[in-house]
């Protein structure tokens, strides 16, 4: 990505996003009051969810006026600037507020529709991992997928295991889950995190959000791990996905759909 | 619990067991190149597991050389002492070797039998959950299960989703999944914690050893909990666990068991 000098000045300020914006939501973590509103889509929505976008997005328009912004929150403006700015504040919501600190703020870059560089950021927990295609760094850190190339020696995650039966092929994802050394829904943003740390080898999800999914992909693909849709193709505009090492891929991919 | 003026020592003692402990553990998590090494009974253990119970082991010796102990990793000692110490270094391994936060340190202490104070110690997070059976706190604040009575309203925890279909009843567990609010494996000790802190409803677990369930008894009945093993009978010397708020746990016990 050395092509763009600009993006490492774009890379510090990502990291200002997110140290900002997890200053801002850290204290609502952990309230068994704080107030939860369902949105239109029956997916949950809290103060923190929304003042931590307002928040990043004040500070991109203050810094980069002419670059597009995309929240999970507020909407698209200049969605087709040359640079836009793709904000998902609390990806989890679910787990943040069961009091669970499998969630994350997810942040990516792009540049002409692709993306350049994306974080997941687990404020609780001090994990800042950030990636661009290339390399990706956990608080600094290079990190890469682990080596795997059995389903029976891997750890499979997914955010919700009703959602594959419902979306998707039931059979075919129970069958890998009964294979694997070990399933577990410890899902959302973190899952992909666990991936490209080295923890986990495969991380599926049967349906996504474009606001999810964009700083997912140079972060697993700067660990050395493939990430595409549930049949295999582009991620960038998909509505699910499968991610794992190069080792497994291929294998997941076949398996889940029945082949 | 106030027949017993001892107690109040002993729930100090129990603390700085979780604090000592927790700093040993601690520098342990998040290190993907910990030596994990697999016992007989296909669970995995640590350095950290076994360096936290010895120290746990020693600090009670010391203090009360009377005491009875049992733990994981290291047996038993005076196993029929009128006061018995009972040590889970790290329940949730799986989740500790896996970079996950959802596991913790289990203290429990038996009087003739019946565990009398019990802790859930999260080091990483910061949580710490004490309960004698009428109170439970949590970082020194009182804590409630949460009132639920409706299973479609429910969040519904359990450790392995395939254990549940491998040792009991597995499609009137599914079934139990397919009708809750919200279903996830964030479990071992973390999920009783969650429901007594009143951020879930029910947590199930159909296989158990001892060393996992005394220090659960205490902290989800103080936290005005029900707490049974699968069948719902006693569970002190279970091999499964059911527990939940007041409003739910007798629907969910029938429920499992197809009733």
């Amino acid at each position: 990505m050395s092509n763009f000098p600009e993006l490492s000045e774009y890379r510090d300020f990502m990291i200002e996003l997110a140290r900002r914006s997890g200053e801002f939501i850290t204290p609502h973590f952990g309230n068994p009051g704080l107030a939860v509103e369902m949105k239109g889509d029956a997916s949950p929505v809290t103060a923190a969810d929304r003042g931590a976008e307002e928040l990043m997005r004040d500070m991109i328009a203050k810094k980069f006026p002419a670059h597009g912004i995309v929240g999970e929150e507020f909407g698209n403006e200049r969605a087709d600037a040359e640079w836009v700015w793709v904000l998902d504040p609390i990806d989890g919501t679910k787990s943040f507020i069961s009091g669970v600190p499998l969630w994350g703020t997810l942040i990516a870059l792009k540049h002409r529709g692709e993306p350049v560089l994306g974080a997941i950021h687990q404020p609780v927990l001090g994990q800042l991992m950030v990636g661009d295609g290339v390399e990706t760094m956990l608080n600094g850190r290079a990190v890469r997928v682990r080596e795997c190339a059995r389903i029976e020696e891997a750890t499979v995650l997914t955010s919700d295991p009703l959602n594959v039966s419902k979306y998707q092929n039931g059979p075919a994802y129970d069958e890998l889950l009964a294979k694997a050394r070990l399933a577990r829904t410890w899902g959302d943003c973190y899952g992909y995190l666990l991936l490209a740390g080295g923890w986990a080898d495969v991380m599926l999800d049967p349906i996504m959000n474009p606001w999810d999914i964009q700083a997912l992909i140079p972060v697993v693909r700067g660990a050395g791990g493939v990430i595409t849709d549930w049949r295999g193709g582009d991620p960038v505009n998909a509505d699910s996905i499968i991610a794992a090492g190069p080792g497994l891929h291929a294998q997941v991919v076949r398996m889940v759909n029945g082949k």
